[in-house]
């Protein structure tokens, strides 16, 4: 038999979605880790292409393209948008620059993945989502990437939820710890300037963690009251470019502008009690994304550090033998596991960003409204001001602003997440 | 040879201290283990009595001084603290007969253990507070029964950081958890009702935590904002004689007058963010104290459900081979493990009231302050009362008062949980 | 009301019990706590009194007695089982003199409460099995004291798998790590020398796991292949008075006689498999029995180390949702719960013996046998006696006897654990 | 700035290795994942492309390298090894055609990486062997495909060793548990037939625990004693295509030839004692393969469900403040990490395939021996025949032939697993 050329010669291959992404540092990395494989493992309706990769340093993109698996490499963001070959925009840039680019990547016709958090304001969170309601009407489509939601064992607590699993929700509690900043002289990236990134810990974790409550309570959380802290003022100038969790600082100091730690309670909209915190400066902990949910009949706790199992209480057992048991999210039955490996086999975190591009993909090849929408993104920073306003008034209970009726998705998301 | 009658011809033996317990429910049964037991395991300077037990219903009362050990039984606590074989008075009664109970004691001139929370309004525990210092000049001394102090993991936690393996400390988060007000057909028992127990989940939970924090934080908390809920408002009112954690309700309603949870965050004197939450209403939990402080040198973890063992990170250890270790606090070196059993070999949740005999029977023969003092129970209250004053104002931060200098002594007593 | 002098003056109260304990090391300070402690937490139909101790130095077993709570203390323990105020004898001592002394004290008319192993040798084992025999035609009761059957957690298990909860035994793995001998330096101690103690590890720990799996299966072992090491030939004799787990080496040294680790692996006489290992070399693990078993309708876990749990699976659960449940055993559901504390309060290693008195106190007021019986015992030395064949015959498979038919209790146990 | 055709124009670019893959199934897919994304992580010498799949079914073979991401198809076995394309062969075939795939292949003048086990008997991996170093000569390299070394904190657990963190080995204990066969109707795939797979999770599942405990211990296993057993003697005959991990069967019934489970326990070269689970019966537990090694100075622990997580022991603290650490393997430090995503962000199972990929290409590269060699193959299929021998003769202690000194590369592989 003569070798038959497969990739060169697929009659009734499905049509390609041309992808250009925007930045290329550590989210540039595991999103396209995310679009190289998503194709080799799901049975897609669209094949992804790497089209193009966007930075300001002609050499350091041109490398970052050839390490990473682009065609081509862009030095201007807005020559990217108006190529051809793209379809679909996926901004991984620092939160100031998402909402320019992410509008104008819509209103150039093109998908837009977005990086969370989906701004550094409520205002530019919510010029971004009236630029994708109008993009949508033209077909086009625009998602912020909580990629936390597409871990299995969180897809699969939402879809429990879903089912009536926990009963009445009463409580819910969620820290995210990391010990990255516990170091004085880690230095100045642009993680710790406000200009930059918006806020510290709160945006970068705990938009995180305030996403996932919304989703997996499937309810907005109604108000919150914050204390925040930076416990060190000020750190060394780095010399080098500015790296976000890595880089050497030079002698100067300069000082940290953003929260290195916040703490907030709330209530979420059907009276349920929620705790959050998220720091740096939690020593041991590394990327410790720990969350609790009580309700009447039953309990749920998942720990990103373990991120393949599943901790399910299931109160209407007789107590003589019931008990948290660990679910290993590993089975076919799972969210997105029949595509991978068998039972007990364990997924990681990059898993997440191609779970994210084949949600994704599914829904504009259905033209569907995938999720977290710009609006989900939005009611996360609604939460996050909210905390910000709390921590400068004595803490006091400050209400979010509830989402239009319809705007958000949280019920549907689950839906999506499921193979 | 002759059979030697030991126990009842032992030239030399330690003068006894007579004992008298003012309740005999489930916390008088937990003190009559130690008061039993203690005599057995440690070498003391005195042997305790088991004197007399004190309760209102004389046939019960009976019943539990046999089955529990104790020499005799009264009817009226002005009768047991007047008896002249007693010479240290247990008060196990509700929070709202604390006061009256513990300061005639202390006029009667005996030593007084008197259970936490100490009372149930900051008022009456500052009546304590005068008190106990009136009789400490008289050689009289007072102590509050915060047990979990005891558990050897805890307190060898609290010579960690009195060694400074955390420095400086940055958080300090602590849960405790517990499920059985999460069935809305248990009974209006006493403790949901705010005439005999103040406050609910709060006093009952949220005052062991606060004073855990205290003591292993070493400072006072300096304020707090908080949030709190009654989930089920109203119960069944109770057939039979009213008891704390179990009964069956009749078919009348009545009104639960304290709260189901309460959630706080706050700051201690030292600039460390805090964390608390106090339910009854987590399904699936049961005793479930779980605290972690996090230091710029170190953290600890520990989870009262596992009790035997103490999670700490060595955060100065080079990161390749750090990590956060599970020491079995079973070892001879361990506070108060010499009198027990070979190495692996678990303690349980009484022990701690053993050991909390042994440290006040070692205060008293050296005639020494124990640790917690009732000062240390009035911070604890002062900080309870402040949650409620926050959750009663829109959640807004409230301050602390600080202890007078020198008033409390958490930082001694670390010392007098070592053996 | 006059003051109700409650202990001494019991009309109606039960019958005593007369204690003699011989030997009071571990084993004996261990058995003193579950005698002193089980009449205040059971309500019992017979109440046990520390009659009296036995030990071959006067001073040192006067101050035993004093200290544990023995009302007298002997020093010839023919003299001890004679006393008319003794009903029961404990045997307390290493396992060389176990049958000479329970074998006299049968004769002499007392129950007998036997320390594990049951003996030294299979012979022995038998005598004391045909001693048990004769005393049971007369009245007297004869138990062993593998204690490990009472944690409450093991006790649940055995219920689990008489109700069928596993389905057809497939597997059974468990292991004994101690690492109390890793240290070179670690003296010689009786339990280091063939002649005092029989075995090392083998008869040490190897005796509690097989008598475990013997009971949880509720089926002998039929046959095993096995491998043994000395790891440290020679260890420095003691100077001082020869303790068990602990002591002081002077500069001779003598040769270790006894096993330091034994692995064997078996099959049950239903086919299932077991593999065990018994080691006191294992650096870390204090006292690290953990087992599982697997069925073909699920499996049961178990640490030691941790014995207020038992982790569950059941198979017959859709895969989904299935998975290791962590089952808190401190319901009141659960065996001995009931008298002690609310759920979520942990008991400890202590608590097996107070669990153990019960069970036997029980025993001897209703006339029946307790489990487990000689028998029992004996069919453990069956199996160990095996281990040594194979061991010494290049761990060739080596068929262990069966029991007589009826001999032993191994299902009436699990009855017998439960309130 | 024009766009830079990145990939299509690459001056300095490394040269290609043509890899060529027979089988497409589990194994083929893991592999292919290992290929494809290798080169856009590490910085690799030579750049692997993927140039044919081979597979018996035309349209079959197609579709798979469609999926996976081959450039070609290929239905001989002997054509994919004659192509000038092709620089390595990766044979992931079932055992039985190992020996002749990878010899003709090595003969053919191509690298080779042959998936685990190497062969089904020991006088194919002794064939296999001879044809390595035979090629070896002329400059072609094998290496056989046991990818668990490279899970990170595997590596970074040989690397403790290595350093001496141990001490003195003197226990080790691995068991690997699955439970795809509880179901007694569960088909009867090639992985069931002698003929086919060799043996059952012996050679399967017990393959990987002997290379990880001669790995990690850096020294051959001496003897072993076994037993091993068919639980289920007959299975449905699937009437599909015969798959390996699933599949539905038909009715009628087959004699399963392989065993179901092995237990052994063996000698390790220095005396150290093993003990080896391998079963697909043990229910709940999906892929557990979990080891603990046991020094003199210290221990290590691992479970490959939590394939993140290390667990370390280090005897020589003082017992105060010892314990098993958890060490996140995820730091830049640990084994291939430099190379992923920031500390606490997990890996997966498949990550393991693209280290193997990484290492094998650096050896093609410099032109050196990569671990494990077939040499290293061989002696994993002499400690399964002496398995099966033991096992057919009593469980007879059995030694294993002893390798060739120089032959085998244990002590070389945890360098080549460090970056």
């Amino acid at each position: 038999m003569t070798p038959t050329e497969a990739s060169e010669d697929e009659a009734g291959a499905p049509p390609t979605l041309g992808v250009g992404m925007v930045g290329y540092a550590f989210m540039g990395a595991a999103h396209s880790q995310g679009w190289r494989t998503v194709g080799h493992v799901f049975d897609l309706p669209l094949r992804p292409r790497l089209a193009a990769v966007c930075g300001r340093d002609p050499a350091a993109v041109r490398d970052a393209a050839a390490r990473l698996g682009w065609a081509a490499a862009e030095t201007d963001w807005r020559v990217l948008i108006a190529r051809d070959d793209i379809d679909l925009v996926d901004v991984c840039t620092p939160g100031d620059s998402h909402a320019e680019i992410a509008i104008a990547a819509l209103e150039a016709g093109k998908h837009v993945l977005c990086e969370k958090p989906l701004a550094n304001s409520v205002a530019e969170a919510e010029q971004m989502v009236r630029a994708a309601e109008a993009a949508r009407a033209r077909g086009q489509l625009a998602m912020v990437g909580f990629n936390y939601r597409r871990v299995p064992a969180v897809a699969h607590a939402r879809t429990l939820i879903e089912q009536g699993r926990l009963g009445t929700l009463r409580h819910v509690r969620v820290t995210y710890l990391q010990d990255w900043l516990a170091d004085p002289d880690f230095p100045l990236t642009w993680r710790l300037r406000r200009e930059y990134a918006g806020s510290g810990a709160l945006g970068d974790l705990g938009a995180h963690i305030v996403d996932l409550v919304q989703y997996l309570a499937g309810e907005p959380i109604a108000g919150v009251s914050a204390l925040s802290e930076t416990f060190v003022k000020e750190r060394p100038v780095p010399t080098g470019p500015s790296q976000g969790l890595s880089g050497s600082g030079g002698g100067a100091l300069g000082p940290v502008t953003v929260d290195d730690a916040a703490l907030f309670t709330g209530r979420l909209a059907s009276g349920a009690l929620a705790s959050f915190e998220a720091t740096r400066f939690a020593a041991g902990r590394k990327n410790a994304l720990k969350l609790e949910l009580n309700g009447s009949e039953g309990s749920l706790a998942f720990d990103l550090e373990r991120l393949n199992e599943l901790s399910f209480h299931d109160h209407t057992e007789r107590a003589v033998s019931a008990g948290f048991r660990r679910i290993l999210v590993t089975e076919p039955e799972h969210p997105y596991l029949a595509a991978w490996w068998p039972p007990g086999h364990a997924l990681g975190y990059e898993h997440t960003f191609v779970h994210q591009a084949r949600d994704l993909v599914e829904a504009v090849a259905r033209g569907e409204q995938p999720a977290p929408s710009f609006a989900d993104g939005l009611q996360v920073q609604r939460v996050l001001a909210a905390v910000e306003q709390s921590a400068a008034d004595d803490a006091r209970y400050t209400p979010v602003p509830a989402p239009r009726p319809g705007a958000t998705t949280p019920l549907a998301a689950g839906a999506a997440g499921r193979p």
